[in-house]
């Protein structure tokens, strides 16, 4: 019997969620390609998504299918609740092939289960669903209609049960340390990647309780005159004096992540620096202050935008994004934004990562928290001290 | 100026190679989404394809357009060769909006320089190629005939300059240690997850001459019971006496990949994994002495098929397949397979990962070899023992 991370209760009221959204859109049949959706609805949890890998929700049958690569099947027994007859699999003949495709097979099983007819929502901006696949369903199953179902389930995983704000929760302590990790590394001489080689070290190894697992996206890890990039990549160059550096990281926990950016600056920071990071840091606690549920989304980034215009600064990027489950390449939920015109109303059990940075032409700060909403207010999930961090 | 990774000259060699590939295919424009491919003929090196990231290349232009999400508009301008007027970018706005998206910027720009007609080559099945963005370009450019050009650039990048078979070596000597690293730390009673943060550590750490970079997919670790899982995620179980553990990583130089498999036993192995290992060590062993340019990858197999015939088995699963420059979420190049009907002719500068393992109903042995076809027959890119790992 797999060991389950959630009960298997969980899973259930989450596909009958699942169903409800369904009925609402008038979908017969749901084909998901997100992995963190397949992930969400049965568990399932393997690197099987560079080849098609498909999730099969009928509106009238109990179980999702879930359907991959044969060699990948293994793991749809090992880690989910699903019955042996809703395990299905695609020879490795179709995989990468130059004469077939992987729906080609898929959409036999679909026609074999009848569920080749109908409204059929399919997630159409989904990373791994690619227009050739689109394509190729639509040519396989001329008897359905297709209709756009990307975030159906993305959105019901915007409130988190209680059994993930306690992943949430340890994935805020891994980031902690993980943060914690980086700084105590960080010296002028010592390579950009030994630095990021700890960060990796403690994401991983996580918390003597509760072990890491792979965060959606590497450290981004921007020294020096790069320190105005937001996604950069570490070097193997030594780091230096009197110079910045920022570091955007996340702890996960079986998957739930807890994001979390900091500038460092190795040496005495200039006024300038310490200038930006002081209304950074205003605008942040600022907004922490005012976050309770019942507010939407675009009044959260009110607060901040409020906030640092009193100091001249605006910031273009959206302030937040909506967090949990994710998988490469990003653990944003793509759902809630807190940016003008999201009037998401904000409820206990969602979270988010307020994304507190102002990048000017020559400097970049970004001080950010991650929360969850509670029934009071809020929740903060790191501990990390919201500050400009200063290595003397 | 950016630091590139290789030098003008190389980036212009790629781009006129893709350029015949277009003229044959009959293409006016290319529009590109594989990260792999735009760092590939840019340099572009950033995490910046979780929002919707192209590069278009005109036949008749002497430069690449970038077009992205604007905050990585920087990351552009700090590590490619590229005009400042050939770096375009898209507004916030359009990011995650459930009432805009990037492709109508984007298409307006190709508007603006005249390459909205003709025909224009999308990768239609890579990973970053949503079903959504397809129908947006189809809709916004109704001058255009779309044609699908998946692969094109793909296969240019077969054959691996001097310059990328360093970066491959090097990505090797960083697999080797990882490796090392993971066995050093293995014995009963140690957590999977500790085990696997000292391989992230090795695998970023990298050489003192050259440091790593993230790896396309995270370490597939697999003990005891799950050890027939390809592609499994490790737990934070401790590892158990007398059982197997398979572990499959990579080591990334610059995105340049070098993957390995081991099994490791924790104990004395009991003969039926002793069999298991002995069968595939001679089977890689026996292909590994034939592989040589002018063989077709099909012939390849045919050696290890042959050999592990012999003792009575057979694998599904392709044997080995292309590698070099990758992206998450595979470090394979998805052009040629070493498998049945597979005629690609091997060529000095192709790389592949031998995958040669086996996976019975309740055990699996994994000992794989990267290499490197030469002028003369093949050059391993790792050193590691070809061997049942065992610690006792």
């Amino acid at each position: 019997m797999p060991a389950l991370y959630f009960t298997e209760n969980e899973y259930q009221a989450r596909l009958a969620a699942t169903k409800v959204e369904m009925q609402t859109s008038g979908l017969d049949t749901l084909i998901l390609s997100d992995p963190a959706n397949i992930f969400y609805l049965t568990g399932f949890d393997a690197w099987a998504f560079y080849a098609p890998l498909f999730l099969v929700v009928a509106a009238n049958e109990d179980q999702p299918i879930w359907i991959g690569r044969f060699m990948d099947a293994v793991s749809a027994r090992d880690t989910t609740y699903m019955r042996e007859e809703n395990i299905r699999a695609y020879p490795d003949s179709f995989v990468q092939s130059t004469t077939s495709h992987p729906v080609q097979p898929v959409s036999e099983i679909l026609k074999e289960r009848r569920l080749d007819k109908g409204v059929i929502g399919v997630e159409m901006g989904a990373y791994y669903y690619t227009a050739r696949i689109h394509a190729e369903f639509v040519n396989s199953l001329p008897n359905a209609r297709f209709e756009d179902a990307e975030l159906l389930v993305n959105r019901v995983r915007l409130v988190k049960s209680s059994a993930e704000q306690t992943y949430m929760r340890q994935a805020g302590r891994i980031v902690d340390a993980a943060m914690s990790a980086a700084v105590e590394k960080c010296a002028p001489g010592v390579r950009e990647c030994d630095v990021v080689a700890e960060i990796y070290k403690a994401q991983i190894s996580g918390l003597p309780d509760a072990g890491g697992v792979y965060t959606t996206s590497p450290p981004h890890f921007c020294a020096d005159e790069r320190v105005r990039t937001p996604h950069g990549l570490w070097t193997d160059r030594p780091l230096k004096r009197d110079a910045p550096l920022n570091i955007e990281i996340a702890g996960s926990r079986l998957h739930y992540h807890c994001p979390m950016t900091r500038t460092v600056f190795l040496g005495r920071p200039p006024d300038s620096y310490r200038r930006l990071a002081a209304a950074v840091v205003e605008g942040l606690n600022t907004t922490m202050g005012s976050i309770r549920p019942g507010m939407a989304a675009e009044e959260v980034e009110l607060v901040w935008r409020g906030s640092i215009a009193k100091h001249g600064f605006e910031k273009e990027a959206r302030l937040g994004y909506s967090i949990g489950l994710g998988f490469p390449p990003t653990w944003g939920e793509r759902t809630v934004s807190l940016r003008p015109g999201d009037k998401t109303v904000l409820q206990p059990g969602m979270a988010f990562h307020c994304m507190s940075g102002l990048w000017l032409d020559d400097t970049g700060i970004a001080i950010t928290q991650s929360f969850l909403v509670t029934e009071e207010g809020n929740e903060p999930l790191t501990q990390f001290e919201r500050e400009l961090v200063s290595i003397s």
